[in-house]
């Protein structure tokens, strides 16, 4: 049998991807690496715009995120002495959600069957084959037996690290990785404050976030040499509590670490988003800092277009939108990147900078506290570009 | 005799600064090293804020402005391909006036007779003395003879390179050098656009400039090791047209040069601008690079607030002011220095930038084009930010 799209990865865009696909009545099967147990305990992000919502919502989808998710009306820059607050329902008319990416995920993935949604999970040594011909076909193996898919169109939401980018060969490639990574704890205490805080302090950058009322995630900036041994969870409270005690409502609550980890930060974006009849979506195709949030919320703009183009091609017999699709997704991918790069160099402390840069990082977010204009260009993009 | 107020320096801030206290009836003495026909030929900035406007109004000084500035209201930002419009007037209310520098310094020397305001061209070897002390005391040499004026505040209005910030020593210093320089021209042609057009092209900045609607002014990006005998006219000329032909609205007229130079950019600020008696205003205290046009009006903002406080000093015998001018002119220069780097780095191509920042600045330009909070947030800054 020959499918109409092969999906290979099942985080939120191949999912994203597939539900909207099969809405559409198109026939499709997913691909993934993982076991679902540990494609469902994966720690991401956790704060979606309406394009991640709003599509949620479309899919019938949303109970749990309705039922559960914090709507937000808006976030804080800090810095020593002053907490910003960016009141983005106010300035932009919209909000957004926190709800954990692994919980999008779950609910993705528990409502695959009823809408014949296939997901094939510890789909090993996927190879994406023939893409410039008419009949592509994916290889893997389940269990040690070798399987086959022919199909029409392969979509390559597996991530930075999938073989769907190596299938597209050289490509246009741009990338930085910054000077420092971050160090995050997730655990179930209350969170210190009622909205995120990024705060920019003498000792660096701090984020104090949150995935539900009752589980916190914070984050401090760490230099890329040190390692998780050097941070025992208490050094690691003290340095939070010593960072927002100044700036939070509420005191920090310490609690056992669900997850402890230390992420390098970067972006990257390989334009050549299709080679033939295989096409990127999510961090395959690109990585931002997770500063403001910007990657799930990315992977979802990016398997809007995709889908939208997909349906038109496999229902309508129409190619054309599949021809515009990297330059509709990349359009607001560069916005979003250009966002998050920005965020992280406002709120960073860059050990290559001088005290100069340092009272422009200081000059920026004084301007910022008085400027309703700024404000408002900072929302618009934390809010999400309009699709 | 004892002077209330000394001034050193001729240029823009000391002028500003004299016909100020002068109109609020405070004696004063304005030192100038150059001779009065080498300040009358300097050629500098061009682009006035309502701040400079303004001000120049209440002194009764702007008939000549009026008569002959050009009101503009709005300039561009762009790339090989597209120009943004900043529509200055819808989106702030306000505007810019093209008037050169030159025409302003002329109209202040011109009418410092009338108003008593007493201005030694001239004045070689300035030194300030004592300026911890009660009876601070300035000396000069005047055709060779020695002189001195005792005061009670002295202004050190003098520029970069001038004796005052030398003589309040060590300092709280910021500095940043940018890895190129502006090759200028000033030519009697007509512009080849009604508003300025910064460009940030492939082969680096251009601007397209002027002071009157016979008088043009033209800058590009150069390395710093380039020197004007690397650049004939005609090689100017040639770039110039290729640049801005696709810009602009009319064609690049080509004429003699009244003026033609390299000149290096550089962000710094001194924040040390008191000591004892003696205060800085203006260059002498900070620099920015030219992008955005804030030297000059920078200069008026600081001499604003220095001579509220020396008039509320002199006259009412009230210090207050005084001890709050360097953190209240501090405020507003911080945020100009930010702006004026902000732009720099938006427009220039920087030699050790990579592929990313280049897409960066053009994804900056991108989401510029299309947010109107974006272009607000410029649009505020480049007429003035509020006093």
């Amino acid at each position: 049998m020959r499918r109409q799209v092969v999906i290979v990865g099942a985080g939120p865009a191949g999912l994203l991807l597939g539900h909207q696909l099969r809405a559409a009545g198109i026939d499709c099967l997913l691909l993934e690496r993982q076991s679902r147990a540990r494609v469902e305990s994966r720690i991401r992000a956790g704060v979606l715009e309406t394009v991640t919502t709003d599509l949620l919502g479309r899919l019938g989808l949303d109970r749990r995120l309705k039922a559960e998710g914090m709507v937000e009306d808006g976030f804080n820059l800090a810095t020593d002495d002053q907490v910003i607050r960016i009141d983005i329902k106010r300035l932009t008319g919209r909000n957004v959600t926190v709800y954990g990416q692994t919980e999008v995920t779950r609910d993705l993935i528990e409502a695959a069957p009823e809408r014949g949604l296939e997901i094939v999970f510890k789909a090993a040594d996927v190879a994406i084959h023939d893409v410039e011909g008419d009949s592509p076909f994916v290889t893997w193996s389940e269990a040690g037996e070798p399987r086959r898919a022919d199909c029409l169109f392969v979509a390559g939401c597996d991530g930075f690290h999938g073989p769907s980018r190596k299938a597209i060969g050289t490509g246009a490639e741009y990338e930085r990785a910054y000077p420092f990574g971050w160090l995050g704890i997730l655990a179930d205490v209350p969170p210190c404050h009622p909205e995120l805080i990024y705060a920019n302090t003498d000792d660096g950058f701090a984020l104090a976030s949150m995935r539900s009322p009752t589980r916190s995630r914070y984050y401090i900036q760490v230099p890329l040499t040190d390692r998780l041994e050097d941070w025992p969870e208490d050094r690691l409270w003290n340095e939070l509590e010593r960072r927002f005690s100044p700036l939070a409502d509420r005191p920090v609550v310490r609690g056992p670490a669900l997850e402890i980890s230390i992420a390098p930060l970067r972006s990257y974006v390989f334009e050549t988003m299709r080679r033939g009849r295989l096409f990127l979506a999510g961090d395959a195709a690109h990585i931002v800092p997770p500063t403001g949030a910007k990657g799930l919320n990315l992977a979802s703009s990016d398997v809007v277009y995709l889908a939208e183009a997909l349906i038109a091609a496999v229902r309508d017999g129409d190619p054309a939108k599949l021809d515009h699709y990297p330059a509709r997704a990349l359009t607001r991918i560069w916005k979003a990147e250009r966002f998050s790069w920005f965020l992280t160099k406002l709120m960073h402390r860059f050990p290559e900078d001088g005290a100069f840069e340092h009272r422009m990082q200081k000059a920026e977010l004084d301007y910022l506290a008085s400027s309703e204009a700024m404000q408002t260009a900072i929302a618009e993009n934390y809010v999400g570009l309009p699709l």
